[in-house]
């Protein structure tokens, strides 16, 4: 246990590295800022995904802009430059909080209104958070993350509501950053499907796979009837994250991944050969990977990729890179 | 009004062929065999979706094979030796019959337990389905369709099933024709990814748009929230379509459309422009459409989505479309 600990505190001070020479960027997931001790001590080159819901869930209403503020100014103050994701309001689908998304009832929230839908609706709320994001941008390295996308007519609102928000606080003489990185999660098919296009308008991508999964295979992985049938393998997942990769390299923008599927040591390398360019994980998750990353080479990585993509079934690539996970890095068991 | 519908039963005596000589299959989707007489007097080339579900509705029980037996080879009698094609029992989602689905409550019935994935876990109500329909397939000109199938390994399933099926009845002597079509639905979006090599298993698909564009959009258009995001124009969507339509005929199999949008004049010339063989709607719906595709070219319609497909917006898609049908076909509005 004791070697075990101190290998994985000197892994913290090595970059996670590709034998070859790609540098990935492995950050965390957070929820709450008491989490972020744990993500500077497990060495994450950032947070890349803050979930901001979860200030609207410890309160259970509405935080104000102060509050907002606060919070996020905070993070990123802790984190010392090292950038900060923060993900803008994620409500609804399984995540209800009655004051903010009031009583609706919904036969299908997952397909339903959730996310950016809410917050295109809920315009005032975006706003203040919008704000409150901005205002924070001083005291760090921030990156804007809106969720739930679905193609350019909802990346268009998005963007021009945040160029209102910039305009207000110009004209309230409120400091910010002017050049805030401003991504989206890709997690519905349709944005993966016309991913060329949202590349042009952004400046970074993170697949998340939980949902883009959910959507791609139609199965609710929390009803216990299908939940077999969630696959990160599946071949129709596989080359949707390829497709995404592929879109926004050409685009020149990098490709975050932060889904489980990311903390997942037997993708990992399937991931690298995918072309993704940062991971974000519990952070208790990235010496592990961070070890298997510094293990390999990009060309190795593509040649798995290679391989597996011309399997049909994910029973087949999930034998296969068990298989070969388990004979190069000698890990019995990655379940 | 008089004059309309001696057009239509004009109408009725021709082809729907384009002005380039491709033949178009124009089929009928039905529920209750009471429907034929309208499917034969609307000119439809045959059945494209007969709804099995709802004789097990109209019970509200499961019905027996011999049941089944009797109304499948109705239909085929009645259609005289036209195609019919048969989709097994898709239940689930929102088509519950508690005696036949049970008391089984969903958060997202739509990402749930339903067609296939019932199907396979009732195999005994689904081989019992299949025993009819093969034994009724002497009675005319069956084709068998498989819903709501999202990959090679369900499909691989499934055909087992009917192997076993087979298997059964030649033990018991019972006759049926051995070479029946067997195809799938194309309408959840890994299917779709993966349409290469699903096609190499199948004598035909049939894209079921409405569940498609549900799935690739991540939205219940049943929930006034977000049906306004319901959007066949979707570049996300149509590049599905496309994608399917090319896999499929690189396997020398055809494909059909029996969700709405096949119904659609709007998408007519579209869809004939992405590749489409077949289209199948309410019987209601089929002379219209007949007289769209008699007066345009494959080649125009592939000029007409070579043209949409560089568009960025399903807005501009609708808009450009509206403006060409208009101008085409003198037809003021679609909608
Ligand atoms: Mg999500
Ligand atoms: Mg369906």
């Amino acid at each position: 246990f004791q070697k075990m600990e101190s290998e994985l505190l000197t892994m913290n001070q090595l970059p996670a590295e590709t034998k070859d020479g790609k540098l990935i960027h492995l950050k965390a997931n957070i929820e709450v800022k008491e989490e972020v001790d744990s993500v500077l001590s497990h060495g994450a080159d950032g947070i890349g995904l803050f979930r901001s819901e979860f200030l609207f869930f410890r309160s259970g209403d509405i935080p104000s802009e102060e509050e907002q503020l606060e919070t996020y100014s905070q993070i990123l103050e802790m984190l010392k430059g090292k950038p900060v994701t923060i993900r803008t309001l994620d409500v609804g689908g399984d995540k209800l909080i009655p004051k903010v998304t009031g009583g609706y009832e919904e036969k299908n929230p997952l397909l339903g209104w959730r996310a950016i839908r809410f917050g295109l609706h809920e315009k005032k709320l975006l706003k203040a958070q919008l704000r409150a994001l901005l205002r924070s941008s001083i005291f760090g390295t921030l990156r804007i993350m809106f969720p739930m996308v679905s193609g350019i007519e909802e990346l268009d609102a998005v963007l021009e509501i945040l160029k209102e928000v910039k305009e207000e606080l110009r004209a309230e003489k409120i400091s910010f950053k002017e050049d805030v990185p401003v991504g989206i999660m890709i997690e519905v098919p349709s944005a993966a499907l016309t991913s060329d296009i949202l590349a042009k308008k952004v400046d970074f991508f993170s697949i998340g796979t939980n949902d883009l999964i959910q959507y791609t295979i139609a199965i609710d992985r929390g009803n216990e009837k299908v939940a077999h049938m969630y696959e990160p393998f599946h071949l129709g997942v596989l080359r949707l994250v390829k497709l995404v990769v592929e879109n926004a390299h050409k685009e020149g923008i990098p490709v975050s991944m932060c889904g489980e599927m990311a903390g997942d040591a037997l993708a990992s390398v399937i991931l690298l050969g995918l072309g993704l360019d940062e991971f974000s994980m519990s952070s208790f998750g990235i010496p592990r990977i961070k070890k298997i990353i510094r293990s390999v080479s990009i060309l190795e990585a593509q040649e798995l990729v290679g391989t597996i993509m011309e399997m049909k079934s994910f029973k087949d690539v999930d034998k296969y890179t068990t298989a070969y996970m388990e004979e190069k890095f000698g890990i019995k068991s990655f379940k």
